[in-house]
C-alpha cells in the first residue's frame, strides 16, 4: 500500500541516497531513480528496502526491491534482482533515507493547519461539541460526532457512524466506520522509536499509520501510536478498555476484548479473538495466536500458540500458574 | 435509591416486557404494569428484578421484587411473592429490559447540552478557569472551583468547597463536599460491559451513578467508570493517586490510601482504611476487608480477609512473600 | 538554591515558630529571626531544618541550619551551632513551619492568572494553537511551540527550542532546551504526600519544582509530579514514553530510557544510562545505580547497584530471573 499520508520527497537519485548514508565507494549506476522505500514484502522495482536479521530471511528470499539496505553477512540472501548496499547499521541508515523520503513525519509537532469546525463544510453533516478542531485532509463521514476540544490533526478519516468523544487528539488514522473512541485518547503519534544517543538521541520517521476498523471501541486516557514502517492495527469489533497502551506496529485481530491498563510493546501481533486480562503487559516483537486468553497482571514475554490460556509473570500456562499458587 | 439521574420511560406492561426478550409462552397476567428495574436487594411490588447466580442466593430469598428473571435451576430460591421468568440469559434479558426502562443510559456520546459557565446562573457564586462547560441538570455548590477546559456534562452535584482541576470532564456523578478532582480525569463514563458478539459486541445500559464522599482527593488522568446496576462508590477521605482506574460498581471504603496507576477491576469492594501500593491490581467481584495493606505492584485475585497485610502476584501474606523472596 | 518560584512569607521569629508548633516552654532567645526552611544539606545560618531518621545521620552531621526539628534520641546527631527542637512528629511539624513560609505551595486550584497567549508579549515569538493559556511569571524561549489547548500556568520557565504538545498543563516547571512534552501531560502538580487523619487528610506543602533538562522527550498523558523539599529532575537527553508517572522528588539521570506505563515512587534516584522496560514499577526512597537494565513488568523493591541487569517480582539478577523460569 503506498502511502495514504506523508507526502513522498521522491523520486531522488541512488547516488544521492548513498551520499547521504555516507557510502563513498558505491559501485552501481548512480542515475538510477528510486521511488519509494518499503519494508521487504511491499517493495518492488526502483524502490529501496531494508534487511537486517535473519528473522525476516523469507521475506529477504522473495523481495522486489531494486535496492536493499543490509549487512555483510546477510546480502546472498537477498535474490539477484536485489543489489544490496551494505552499511553499518542497517536501520540508522534506513532511518535516514525515510526522513529524506518522509520529512513531515519526523516531528509530531502540533497540527498549525487546523480550523474551528464551524468554518469548514463538516459544519453541517457532524454533530460537535464546543472547540472542535479539523486540520488539512480530514475526511468526516455522514452521522459521526466529535465531542467537546476534540482535535481531529490533518491525515484522519474517519467513517460513518462514529462517535468520538471529548478532549481527543487523531492524527495520521484511519478510523472505519461504526467506532467509538472515548475521552482523553491520544491516537497515531509517534511511536517510541529512536536511535540513543550519548548526546541527542536520533528520532527515526513514523510513516505508517494507525487503523482502527469497525465496530471498535476505544477506552478513555488510552493512547495508540502510529507504526514506523508499516502500520499499527485494531481488528474489527475488538474493545479497549481505559488507560490502555498500543505501541508502533502493533496488530490486534477482530473480536477482541482487552481490560484497562494494558501495554502492548511496539511490532507484538495478536490474533482474532483474544481476551486480555487488566494490566497485562506483552513484549514487542512476539506473536499471539488466536483465542488466547491472557490473565490480568500477566507479564508475556514470549510467543503464544493460538487457543492458550496464560497467565503470571512471566506467563505460563494457566492451570499451572494456578497449581503452583495455590 | 430510585435512580436520580436517568430518566426512567416506564412503568411497562409485563407484557410488553416478555415479549421484548422473546418469551412467546409467558403465562403470567400481562397486564400488570411494572414500574422499575432493580437488583435482588432494591427491588420492590411491581418491579422487575433478575437472579443469575447461586452467589446471590441470600440476596434472592429475600428479594421483594414481583418478577424475576432467572434460570430454571435457581427459581426456588425465590419467594412466592416473586413470579420467575425463565430466559437463556439473565444478563442479556436485563440488558434489553434495563435499556427499555432507560434508553439514555447507553450511549455515552458528548453532551451536547452544555453551554459556557458565564451564560449560567453558575457566573457569579463559583470560581472557575477559561472554556468551562455546564450540561443541564447540574448543581454547582457554594465556593466551588472548576479548571479551564473542564466539562461538567449533564447530571452532576457537585457539593460545597469542592476544586475541580483542569481538563476534567465529569457526568452522572454525585461529587460530596470539600472534593479535590485533580486535571485530566474523566469520572462517570459507562463502564467496560458488554455482550461479546462476533459482529458487534452489545453495550450493556449503565443506570448507576459515581458518587464521591467527603474530602477525597483524585489524583490527574484517573477514570472512574460509573456503575452498572449499582453505583460506582470512592468513601470519605480517601485519597486517589495519579492514572488510576476504578472500575464500574467498585466500592471503597472511607479513609483509604491508594497510590499511582492501580487498578480496580468491576464490582470489586474495598472496605475501610485500606493501604494499597503504586500499580496494584485488584480482580473483579472481590472483598477486600477493612485495614488491609496491599503492596505495590501486587496482583489480588482473590478475598482478603480484614487486617491482613499482602504482596505479590498472586497476592499473598505479607510475610511469606519477603521470605520466600529473600 | 532559593526557591525560584514560592513566595517565601518570611521571615518569621522563632518565637512565632514555635508557637505554631504548640512547642510551649521553648528556652532560646525567640527574638532570632528565621529566614527560610530547608532540608539537612542546603539550609544555612538563620534557617530552619528537619531531621526524623538516622538513614540521614551524615547530612545532619554537617548541617549548618540555625535550628532542627527532630526527635530526643537523634538530637545528639547534630552540631553544637545548630538548636535542636523537639517534636512529637518531625514531618508534622516541618509541614506547619513550611506551609507558614510558602503558603502559595499547598494549594493547586487551576491558576486564575491565565491569559490567552494572545495578550502576551509571547504572541510574536512562539508559535502556538488554539486557546493557548499563559500564566504569571511564565517565561517562554525563542523558537518553542505550544500546542492547542495547553495551560503554561505560573511559575514555569521554558527553554529555546521546545515542543509542547496540546492539552498539557504545566506549572511551577524549568524545561530546559529542545525539550518535548507530548499530549495530555500534566507536569508540576502537587505530589500525593499528606498527613493521614481519621476526618480530613493533611495535605503537606510541595515546595519543591519539576525539572526537566535539555532534549528530553516525555510521552503522552504521562505525570510528573513536582518536589515536596526537594525537586523532581529528568536528566538530559532522559526519553519517557506514554502513560508514565513520575513522583514526587525522583531524580532521573541523563540518557535513560523508560518505556510505557512505568511508574515511579517517590524520592528514589536514578543513576545515568539506565532503560527501564514497558510496566516497570519502582518503589520509593530508592537507589538505582548508573547503566542498570530493569525488565519490562518488573517491581523493584530494593536498591541496584551499578551496571546490573535485573528482571521479576520483585526484581533480581536477570540470569536467575530467565533460570528460575525457564
Amino acid at each position: 500500500m503506498s502511502n495514504p499520508f506523508f507526502k513522498n520527497s521522491g523520486p531522488f537519485k541512488i547516488s544521492e541516497l548513498v551520499k547521504l548514508i555516507k557510502i563513498e565507494d558505491y559501485k552501481y549506476n548512480t542515475d538510477i531513480e528510486i521511488i519509494d522505500i518499503k519494508d521487504l514484502i511491499d517493495s518492488g522495482k526502483n524502490e529501496i528496502t531494508f534487511y537486517h536479521s535473519k528473522k525476516y530471511k523469507d521475506a529477504a528470499i522473495r523481495t522486489n526491491a531494486s535496492f536493499c539496505l543490509t549487512y555483510e553477512n546477510l546480502k546472498n540472501d537477498l535474490p539477484k534482482t536485489c543489489n544490496s548496499i551494505i552499511v553499518n547499521n542497517v536501520l540508522f541508515s534506513t532511518s535516514l533515507i525515510t526522513a529524506k523520503f518522509y520529512p513531515s513525519s519526523i516531528s509530531d509537532e502540533f497540527d498549525s493547519t487546523v480550523k474551528s469546525i464551524e468554518v469548514t463544510k463538516y459544519k453541517n453533516n457532524v454533530k460537535f461539541g464546543k472547540n472542535v478542531l479539523i486540520g488539512d485532509n480530514v475526511v468526516l463521514s455522514e452521522n459521526c460526532s466529535i465531542g467537546h476540544n476534540s482535535i481531529i490533526e490533518k491525515n484522519v478519516k474517519i467513517g460513518s457512524n462514529c462517535s468520538i468523544g471529548s478532549n481527543v487528539i487523531i492524527r495520521n488514522s484511519l478510523i472505519h466506520e461504526n467506532v467509538k473512541i472515548l475521552d482523553n485518547c491520544v491516537i497515531g503519534k509517534h511511536g517510541f522509536g529512536f536511535f540513543p544517543d550519548k548526546t541527542n538521541n536520533l528520532r527515526y520517521p513514523h510513516i505508517g499509520i494507525v487503523i482502527i476498523e469497525d465496530n471498535c471501541e476505544i477506552g478513555c486516557n488510552s493512547t495508540i501510536d502510529r507504526g514506523s514502517m508499516s502500520n499499527t492495527v485494531i481488528g474489527k469489533n475488538t474493545y479497549l478498555d481505559n488507560q490502555i497502551h498500543i505501541a508502533h506496529n502493533v496488530k490486534i485481530g477482530k473480536n477482541s476484548i482487552i481490560a484497562g491498563q494494558v501495554g502492548i510493546a511496539g511490532s507484538t501481533k495478536l490474533g482474532e479473538n483474544v481476551k486480555i486480562g487488566g494490566q497485562a503487559g506483552i513484549s514487542g516483537h512476539l506473536k499471539i495466536g488466536n483465542n488466547v486468553e491472557i490473565g490480568g497482571g500477566s507479564g508475556v514475554i514470549k510467543d503464544i500458540p493460538d487457543n492458550s490460556k496464560v497467565m503470571g509473570y512471566p506467563a505460563k500456562n494457566f492451570r499451572d500458574f494456578l497449581k503452583e499458587n495455590r
